[in-house]
C-alpha cells in the first residue's frame, strides 16, 4: 500500500509551523529567515506549504554576510529556491560584518539588524527562525559553561518580539530528513565544521560524549531544562519588578534610593534581582554589572557592619545611610 | 626563608571548616563523616585542628558498608587515624546495604541512616560531609542529564538539617594537596574508578572534556549555577506555598479544592508548583508525580475546553467543576 500523506518528518515540520502561526491574522506576511542549511530550508518549505492554508502570505529572507568566496551566488540560489517554493518576496539581504565582540557575535548582530530592517520595510507580522532542539541544547551548554546563572540556561525563546522559532522542540535529524524527503539540497556552511568556534566543538564533541556517557536524550533533557529555567526566570523577574516598585523610595536618573527594611524581607534570589534592577535604573551599564558587584551591594543590606561605598561600573557606587541604600554617581555626597 | 604557617591548601580547608562552624555554641559536638578518601580525610584533619580553637568537641564517624573484602579493617584504620588526630569519639558504623533503587542509592541510604542514628545517640550539633566543588559539578551535570528542571540543578546544599558541607566551594585538588602536606594517606575507593557508575564516567570523561572544549573553570561555573539555581528554587517554592494557601478552598486528606481564577493569575512557574503542591496534599506520591502529569492538570486551568478527568498516580485524579479544580481519589463523584 502506498503511503498516504507526507513523510513523517515533513509532517512534523509543517505541524510545528502551523502551531506557531495559529494566532496570526489572515493576509499577514510571514517571513522565513533561511541560510540554506537543512533547518531553515525545511522551515521555508513548511511555511510555503502551510501559509496559503492559513490564508497568510509568506516570503523568505536570506543574508549574504560577504565572509566567504561565492557567498553572493549562494544567497541568490537560496532566494531562487524560495521563489520556486512560492515564497514571495524572496530577498537577499547583503550586510557588512564588523568585528566588535568577535566574528560570531558581529555576524549575528549584522544579520539580525538586516532581518529587522527588512521585516519593518515589508510590514511583516513575524520572522521565523529555524533553530532546533539541538541548537537549544548547545545554547544551554554554552550558558552552563559561563556559569552566569539560570537565565543563561533559558536558551532561546520560542517567541521574542517579531521572531518565532517553530522548530525549537524538534531534533535536527527531523529537518535533515524533511529536506531529503522533499528533494531539497541543504547547503552545509563550512563555519559549522570549524572547530575554532566553541559552538561547533559543543555540537561535534561535547553533546555526542554526553549522549554516550549519560544516555540518549541529553539534548531533549537540556531543552526541557531550558524551558523550565525560562519560566522560573520570568516569574522571578516579575516578582523582582513588583518588589522594586514597592521598595524604591525615589528613582531619578543617576540616583536611586531603596528602603533596606523592605529589601531585607525578600528571599535572596529576589533581593539580588531587585538590587540589579536598582543599579541599572541608577545608570550602571547592565553588560558590565557582574554577580560579584551585586553580592557586594547585597552585603550592605544583609551583612551591615558599617562598610564603605561599593564601587560599581560606569562611575557609580552604592552606600548605605541609616535605613536607605543609595545607588548614584560617585562620590555620593 | 622558611614558610610561616600551614600549607595554603591546609589553610583553605581549615578556613572553610572554621567558617562553617562560626554559629555553633561552645562545647557542642561536631562529627566529621570520613570515608578515608582525600576529601573527608582533609576535612577530619581540619576539624581536629579548628574545633579546640572554637571551643568545640570534635569526633569522627566512618561507615563500613561491608561491600568489599577488607572493608572492616579499613574502617578501623580510618577510625584509628581519627583518634590519632585527637577526634573522640571516632566510631565505625557497620551497615547492611539493601538493594532498593540500585547499589549507589542503597549504599547512600544505609550510610545516612547510620550517620543520623549516631548523631542522635551522641547528641551531635552537626555532621560535616566532605563534598567538594567537583562533587557539586558532577551532581549538577547528572541533574542536567535528567532534565527534571532547575531544582535538580541546585546540587547539594551547603547546609541541610544536621549536615554541613564546608568544602563545597573548594576544588578536589585542594583536599588532595592538604592530605599530602599533612602526610595523610587517603584511601582510594575502587568504586570511584568503576566506569559502571554514571558519576564515575562524569568525573573521568565528561568533566575533563568540558574543561578541554569549553575552557577551564567549568566545574566552578557549574557550582556557581547550582548556588543560583538553589536560591531561585527556594524563592519560587516559598511563593508557591503562599499562593497555595491563598487559592486552596479546602484541603482535607484525600481531597483538595483550588480556585481556578486565583491559579490563573499566577506565572506559569508558580502555578505549576502550586498544582504539584496541591496534588501531593491530596495524596499523590511525590516520587511518582511527573512534569507530564502537572502539565495535563495545568491545561484544565489554562486551556479549558471541557476536558475529562486527568489521571494521577496513587489512584487519584483531577477534574475541573465550574471555577474549582478538584484533586481527589478517583472516581471523583
Amino acid at each position: 500500500m502506498a503511503r498516504v500523506g507526507p513523510h513523517p518528518a515533513v509532517a512534523d515540520v509543517r505541524r510545528a509551523v502551523r502551531e506557531a502561526l495559529a494566532d496570526v491574522p489572515h493576509d499577514a506576511l510571514i517571513l522565513a529567515a533561511c541560510s540554506g542549511g537543512a533547518d531553515s530550508l525545511a522551515l521555508a518549505a513548511a511555511l510555503a506549504f502551510v501559509a496559503p492554508r492559513l490564508r497568510l502570505r509568506a516570503g523568505l529572507l536570506t543574508v549574504d554576510h560577504q565572509l566567504q568566496p561565492g557567498s553572493a551566488q549562494r544567497a541568490r540560489t537560496v532566494a531562487e529556491t524560495g521563489g520556486e517554493m512560492g515564497l514571495a518576496p524572496a530577498e537577499v539581504l547583503t550586510v557588512d560584518v564588523g568585528t566588535a565582540g568577535g566574528p560570531e557575535a558581529a555576524a549575528r548582530e549584522a544579520r539580525y539588524a538586516a532581518l529587522a530592517e527588512a521585516a519593518d520595510r515589508l510590514e511583516a507580522e513575524a520572522v521565523l527562525l529555524g533553530h532546533t532542539r539541538d541548537d537549544q541544547a548547545e545554547t544551554v551548554l554554552l550558558g552552563l559553561a559561563r556559569g552566569s546563572g539560570p537565565r543563561s540556561l533559558s536558551g532561546m525563546a520560542a517567541r521574542a518580539g517579531r521572531y518565532r522559532r517553530p522548530l525549537l522542540h524538534l531534533p535536527r535529524d527531523t529537518t535533515v530528513a524533511a529536506c531529503r524527503a522533499q528533494d531539497l539540497t541543504p547547503w552545509d556552511d563550512p563555519h559549522n565544521e570549524d572547530p575554532r568556534y566553541t559552538r561547533v566543538r559543543v555540537r561535534r564533541k561535547v553533546l555526542p560524549l554526553l549522549e554516550a556517557e549519560l544516555g540518549p536524550g541529553v539534548a531533549e533533557a537540556l531543552a526541557r531544562t531550558a524551558a523550565m529555567a525560562r519560566q522560573d526566570a520570568d516569574a522571578l523577574d516579575a516578582w523582582a519588578e513588583t518588589a522594586y516598585q514597592d521598595c524604591a523610595l525615589s528613582d531619578i536618573g543617576g540616583s536611586v534610593k531603596v528602603a533596606v527594611a523592605e529589601l531585607d524581607k525578600l528571599p535572596d534570589a529576589v533581593r539580588r534581582r531587585v538590587l540589579r534592577r536598582a543599579a541599572i535604573a541608577a545608570g550602571v551599564p547592565s553588560g558590565a554589572l557582574s554577580a560579584t558587584h551585586i553580592l557586594a551591594v547585597d552585603r550592605l543590606v544583609t551583612h551591615w557592619r558599617g562598610q564603605k561605598a561599593v564601587d560599581l561600573p560606569g562611575g557609580l557606587s552604592a552606600v548605605r545611610r541609616y535605613g536607605t541604600l543609595i545607588l548614584a554617581i560617585s562620590p555620593i555626597p
